[in-house]
Parts: C-alpha cells; structure tokens; sequence
C-alpha cells in the first residue's frame, strides 16, 4: 500500500514536471512562430524594396541609352552643320 | 486499492500522453528554429543585395553627374569658340 501511494506520488510529480515542460515548450514554439513571422515580413518587404531597385535600375539604363542616342544624333547633325558651313566659307575664299 | 490502481493507471497514462506531446512540441521546435535560421540567412542576403544596389546606384549617379558636368564644360567651350569663329568671319567681312 505504501509502495503504491509512493508510486503514485512519484508519478504524479512526472507527470506535472512533465506538464510544466511542455507549458514550457510551448510558449517557447509560440515565441519562435512570431519570430519566424516577424523575419519572413521583413524578407519580404526586403524582396519588394530589391525587385523595385532592379525595376528602376533598368528603366533608369533604359532612359540612360534613350538620351546617349539622341545627343549622339543632335551631335552629328551639328557636326554635319559644321562641315557644311566650313565648306561655304572655303568656297568664299 | 482497486481505485489507487485505476488513478496509478490513469496517471501514468495521462504522463505518457504528456510525454508523447512534449516530444511532439520539441520537434516542432526544432523545425521551427531551422526555418527561422533559414529565413534569417535569405533576409541577411538580401538585405546585403539591397545595400550593394543601393551603393551601386549612388556611384552611377555620382558618375553621370560627372559626366554632365565634363560635357557641359565641353559644349561651352565649343559655343565659345563657334561665336569667336563667327566674330573672326564677321570681322572679316
């Protein structure tokens, strides 16, 4: 009878031990399930913030050769303009 | 000692079941810490892409700024000495 109520109470000590810790552990995984939360918005956020820097980063390379092509059209017609108006002033000479 | 036996029993399932989801939970912790080191490392490089971008772009605007600067320098000088050509071609009229 003894060695049972002291089996009993040995148990009953495990056994709340064994709640306590998974109380515990619980709290622990609800901690962790915020945190992994929390650092995938971030990621996220992260992600958007580098695909819109790469968007802009092409459309600005893009308005970037738009303009080289139009200063280097702009730049040969005022060469041609130039050479032209050099050979009216040979001609005058 | 019918009814010990029946609360010995009871207990010591009611422990096991304890233990059982405990093991459970611990896991699901562990999962969860993999995924958050995973999530955390994807985060810390992304946010090592963004920071590289950002410096990148800076150093482009920083050159183009340079450039435009150089070619209005440039295109100054060419003005100058187009009105000095048309004042030597007026002069020489």
């Amino acid at each position: 009878m003894i060695s049972f109520n002291i089996n009993f109470v040995s148990f009953f000590l495990a056994n709340e031990l064994c709640c306590a810790k998974t109380k515990e552990i619980i709290n622990e995984n609800s901690d962790l399930r915020r945190r992994l939360l929390r650092t995938r918005r971030a990621l996220e956020e992260t992600v958007t913030q580098l695909t819109m820097a790469n968007q802009r980063k092409k459309q600005v390379e893009k308005a970037i050769c738009k303009q080289i092509h139009k200063t280097s059209q702009v730049l040969r017609v005022a060469k041609a303009n130039l050479n032209s108006g050099s050979e009216t002033d040979l001609s005058k000479q």
